[in-house]
């Protein structure tokens, strides 16, 4: 099977490694930087890159998009005539419901996308922070179309459980769309407004244990993709971002009134919903 | 110089370890609970325990208080006459202000207090939990009193460095308790309000990355600790609480008005911080 993953960056490039890991022999790569081309082939990540890619993407049995979200229906569009008859595409992206409405006019016939989500990722952006660690354990989502086949499905499953991942998941975009609100835009927004709430000159360096280290991990982000993920899941996320400042008041409030046995309560309920996280 | 550790809890169990492997090797222990002392003592820890103390204490050069907040006052009048002259007490809680104006009346002469905030801890309780690699490369804060001498604060200083924390500062108690309510009591604020803003049902770990699991670690707390220290800190930690949310407002507005541009401001803002945070 010929699979050709178009952009090498911190997530194209750990599909790359792992793929070599888990045994995958002809995996191509396409990306607009020479550099990347010519370093993963040297370390021998993929037979061979272009940067354009109509040559390899019609010999593609798996395509894998690991560019920005909006760059997907682009190159989708550019590519419409090069992709091969039968194929797979999916992508890597953490918003799905917006693509899901255009794809049907983008797709050349008898050509089948299957929407992924690998919830895996680095605070680091390129190719040089590509591991091929970063996906093991982790959760992989997929919302597919009505219109994919059974075997396409189970062809970018069993991809994802051979680069290590933990539990790959079906589910409707909605949904998707709805708890990645809560457990990754939510938590992105959480982080920079923290650090952000932080007053200029204070050597708060010098002050913080793990905890701050922990939760200001991901304020180190990449702008132009968040931004983007963010406003195409703006109305789940502002629901996100309003349940919790309900919470959030609940503990100012008990604060403000000195009511010790709410506290309480509310450390109580986070502490018994962490641990069956955990479980 | 003999060590009597009040309190072999996950902290004081630390202190036993590390102090042990820093190679003192008088310590000694006093906790409530005989089991604690039993095991402390077979592993080696301490050369010996007590579940009152006062025959320990005596002979203490130096004790180092690791109890909940509100004990520390109470054991330091129920002792008062047990401290050994010319020795040294230190404590290891989270707040410092309440203590440090009590201080004068609790302690009896010749006896010297170094309040002190070892900025580490464990989410799970108790001596189980405890190890000599918690403090390795931690802050260590202390906030010397007037009649502090000299050779007080050295002492513990030397004994923190021996522990392998990578800085000692000394600090007023008022610039701690700003600090610690941004970089110690709002992250824990901030990860309760997460993980009780989920909405019950969604089988949410299924659909989490690494920064919802690092952004509630914190979410499973003590919260007979916590909510002492919250309230202790109460309007420090209000401030942080306001701070935090006019920074989550922006990300909200932002949202709302679609305003790409600014969204990108506030993650390069934060990104810049957090960079400079590890260097």
């Amino acid at each position: 099977m010929n699979i050709v993953i178009v952009g090498l960056g911190v997530i194209g490039g750990s599909f790359a490694m792992g793929l070599k890991k888990a045994g995958y022999d002809t995996v191509y790569g396409i990306d607009t930087n020479m550099e990347t081309l010519l370093k993963a082939r040297k370390q021998g990540y993929i037979l061979d890159g272009d940067l354009d890619g109509a040559a390899l993407l019609n010999k593609a049995d798996l395509t894998i998009l690991c560019i920005y979200p909006h760059s997907v229906p682009d190159f989708l569009r550019a590519h419409k005539q090069d992709f091969k008859h039968g194929s797979v595409i999916t992508d890597a992206t953490g918003v799905k419901s917006a693509l899901a409405n255009q794809l049907e006019s983008l797709l050349p016939e008898g050509v089948d996308f299957v929407p992924g989500h690998p919830m895996a990722g680095r605070e680091k952006m390129g190719f040089d922070f590509a591991s091929d660690t970063v996906f093991k354990g982790a959760n992989y989502l997929i919302t597919p179309l009505s219109k994919n086949k059974e075997e396409s499905l189970r062809l970018v499953e069993s991809v994802a459980m051979d680069l290590g991942f933990k539990r790959v998941r079906r589910i409707s975009p909605e949904t998707h769309e709805m708890l990645i609100a809560h457990t990754s835009q939510l938590p992105h927004a959480l982080a920079v407004a923290l650090i952000n709430s932080d007053r200029e000159g204070r050597e708060t360096g010098q002050f913080i244990g793990d905890s701050y280290r922990d939760l200001t991990r991901i304020a180190r982000i990449n702008g132009a993709l968040w931004s983007e993920l963010f406003l195409s899941n703006k109305d789940f996320l502002l629901n996100a971002i309003g349940d919790f400042s309900v919470q959030l008041n609940l503990i100012e409030d008990a604060l403000r009134r000195e009511d010790k046995d709410q506290l309480i309560r509310l450390f109580e309920t986070s502490t018994a919903r962490r641990e069956k996280l955990d479980s």
